[in-house]
């Protein structure tokens, strides 16, 4: 089956954190995004490729994790068509350069909310591109990421809330990780031609809503590995990489922010998946036991660290 | 309106070449394609990351030039409301990897060649890759590209068949040149997330059905400037580049197969087109006048030089 | 002969400008350099690979042009055999950062401070570093590059300020252009292994004691494909690159940067000369007619630009 | 002190393969390398930069290991002075593409040939390169080394090494490893401004004249990347990497040949000693736990392994 397409792309996150100043350092000049506004506790912070007004909202709370993701819808008609598959939502008004919204949760409690109208980013003066196909000038900051490229959830549930994000939204599953026992351990899901857009990864904690990581994709694998070393002369805690990963083959690195949540930086190569029939790829427990692409052994806090940290009670 | 995805993505394109065993070393033994079979005159030719059979057909011809872009639709179905919206084309037998076919022509008479049933290709022993969510072996050998990207006709009439590639075929122009007085030199459209799948520039000679270039995509800038430290150590006349576009920003080389053909190399970094409601970026004569994005004056030949050649009295 | 070994290596030079607040602004913002105080007129600025006090002094002035090259000899002994070989200059007390000085003029005019003695860096917090093999911690700013690479002198007669670095500095010409009628018109010279940190052009102007362009060196070619684009969106003048030489095989980008004088991020990839009797390459008008490596035409203002600028009646 | 500089460079190294045929396969196909004659049941191997004849001997043999490590001096004079203060070596006749040589044995037995004379590579027709500053064309086969850079040798007594390198060879220390006992466990050298052409490390099985690797450089960490996938897909073991080095900074990759001997390869960015008076960087212990520059810990087997391999016995 063809997909739907109503769902176009990732729009933004809102990630919140307990060390907001810090946050927003590590935000504007390790990563490069600019600050686009600020309400009460939220700051809006956008990637320089961003043709909405912002990709990120960090908000300062009392612990780290996510609390919303949304996506862009295709249209005004596959909003409407959305909303109305989904009867557990609810409409929200306008916000901050998005129009009416449809706010809904996955099986796991992650809210999600949809949305079509918004307001284009227009530069003023001092971030204004030199050529008009990019939406803003080249910050040179950091490690100057292009967009928020994909959301990591932790769940329960695997292959409920990748059935969700299938038949509620419209993704496909492009690659998932099957063990022994049958059990997916989890689902990369897409939306177009990026091969993965959301993730779905098993929490073992048995918590609910919580998220493993949140990824800027970069243009080069040599923004990454310059980025390994603005984050090794800045303190920022390096958890593993710069290396590739088997599953979707993305150059990758995971450091964690002041917060504490995760973020990853990634690049794709010029990977796409332009097959409308992909066939989903499943990775067996013993390809996973071989580690990443290249040899490196995933580690161990990779299964653990997730946001919000769960009470030692809990485990 | 958001995009209709009938059409898929690129499939692949039928070059024609006067010195058939020249081209056939260049696309193998410099760009890295591999040999999957011979028909007659026809060499078919892939590149490591070809879901399918084939990205190209090389057919010894007395002459240069592009004889087909095949097109793969989304789903059988948009295939037949294809076909059945395109009066003039006709259906083709299954052919090589492919099934049931609708071939017709743009405007300007470049063959179009739409088809849904492909042949999923599995690499025999030898051509094996190592991660199972890649169709073959990473080659290693010459530039190695990984995919064909996009083929650029050249055109009498340019928005006359952009026009038909947006209505009938349901792509989108995402980049354009527009005179001083309004008139339209070159579009790119788009059928998925890609910036830009096929493109029409102005033939100035008023031949018809004639190409400007077909381009591989490369995983990374660096793969382009060593290829063209192997274009010029191998003798390959290397027109322009590398540099970068202002339009589309790609970073591009070009070169002339030994056919006469020209083929470019390109890297879009990671560049996509995510919203469903791109606004077409026109670009002014002003503007092209300041050359390529960081400066370069476009070059004399790349205003002149088409395949196949016209014969003088034709100029 | 075996090289001599008395020059170790390009110290640092002292650059007029005009412009002095843009031009601070384009070598700490843009290029990453880090301020390390200031004298009078003067400011002191530093590569983060630099393991003395300093690679750049920039001194406001009525005009541009570089005021003096310094070279770090390998040993006081060298010092003082080079100062006893070169009867015209004179000894300078001890300065910033640096020990007692022979300062001398090559045939063309242009100073050059010979020293042996430095204060080696020492990073403050703030600048720290991780790694304790590095002097600084990497800006993260802009270009960043590593080191102040060489500097490119014009003169009225190249041959002669080859010999002078030649005979009494110790250099060797690796490469040089001769033209038809036997004339030296460019040579480039080293000390160690590097291919070249002198080199002379021939000033038609008839000036003297001007400069073609200084260079700084990237960590890789995507650093100076990532500095077009910074300097483009930051509207500093792109003369000529991203391209490769075919001389030297060096990856460049030519800039001017406020204050008027060009200036070359280069990247020889890993190249070096480790033989010891290298044999110097001579071009001819021929080879050189055919452009760079990759065949972009060298541009005319690389002809014609030097600074200081010459009146127009001294044309 | 001032650096000797009477050996001006590593010039090429015998290695011994139990397995002729898939180590061959390995150098020419994988790394690049071209073949330049054989010899009995030695093959010579030449990568792409090198101005002498070869950089490998590559010999059949019922073990592997290195046989001899050939260093080119910086004159007749420097080889006749090495010579006359190394009592234990001997002479030996002109050999293959080299003059007279000295022949001589660190305190650890591993053969150290000294030698001036040398016959300059000229391309035969077919990899004549097009840039002639260039020895070869560049291949654009595999990985495409583009020079053997080092050698890592195991050593029972590291610091009575590293001395006679110092004392006997000139060279000098550059970068170092001191155990909190005080012990020295590992000492990198350098000839020019390279950062290290001979590395002496630790062996723990008190076996006499094994090696650690040796090492190719790419032109950049691309390469390796690229590398890394080339041999992931034709079955060569990775042992780790790609990384970044703490110490020396090198982006590395290490794999074994077929014939089990460790192969790493190199990339410095444009890193360079030119402090002609470089303080020895001395590393600790606790730092060397803190694993490589980005975190990997550095794996067990780095440790084990050497070749030729240890009989169980003697462990």
């Amino acid at each position: 089956m063809a997909p739907r397409h109503d769902v176009a792309h990732l729009g933004h996150v809102e990630l919140l954190t307990p060390e907001p100043e810090r946050s927003l350092w590590f935000f504007t000049e390790l990563m490069g995004l600019t600050e686009n506004g600020r309400d009460g506790d939220s700051v809006y912070l956008r990637t320089w490729d961003d043709y909405e007004q912002y990709s990120l909202i960090l908000t300062a709370s009392d612990t780290s994790g996510l609390r919303r993701t949304a996506l862009r819808t295709s249209s005004q008609d596959a909003l409407d068509r959305l909303a109305a598959a989904i009867p557990d939502g609810r409409w929200l008004l306008a916000g901050a350069g998005i129009g009416p919204s449809y706010l809904c949760t996955d099986p796991d409690g992650h809210e999600i909310q949809l949305y079509w109208e918004t307001t284009w980013f227009e530069a003023p003066t001092g971030l204004r591109p030199s050529l008009k196909n990019q939406p803003q000038a080249y910050p040179g900051r950091g490690v100057s990421v292009r967009r928020l490229d994909h959301v990591n959830f932790l769940a329960a549930d695997v292959p409920a809330n990748g059935r969700f994000v299938a038949g509620a939204l419209g993704g496909e599953v492009t690659e998932q990780i099957v063990q022994d026992d049958g059990a997916i351990a989890a689902q990369w899901l897409h939306f177009g031609n990026k091969s993965y857009d959301l993730v779905y990864t098993n929490d073992w904690t048995g918590s609910a809503g919580r998220l493993h990581h949140i990824a800027f994709a970069t243009d080069t694998r040599e923004d990454i590995l310059r980025g390994a070393d603005i984050f090794l002369d800045n303190g920022v805690f390096i958890e593993t990489g710069p290396h590739k990963h088997a599953i979707q083959q993305t150059f990758f690195l995971y450091v964690y922010e002041p917060g504490g949540n995760r973020v990853e930086l990634c690049n794709p190569l010029t990977r796409l998946i332009l097959a409308p029939d992909w066939r989903p790829i499943s990775w067996t427990q013993a390809e996973r036991a071989k580690g990443q692409a290249w040899g490196l052994k995933t580690i161990e806090s990779f299964h653990t660290h997730g946001t919000p940290p769960v009470p030692a009670k809990a485990l």
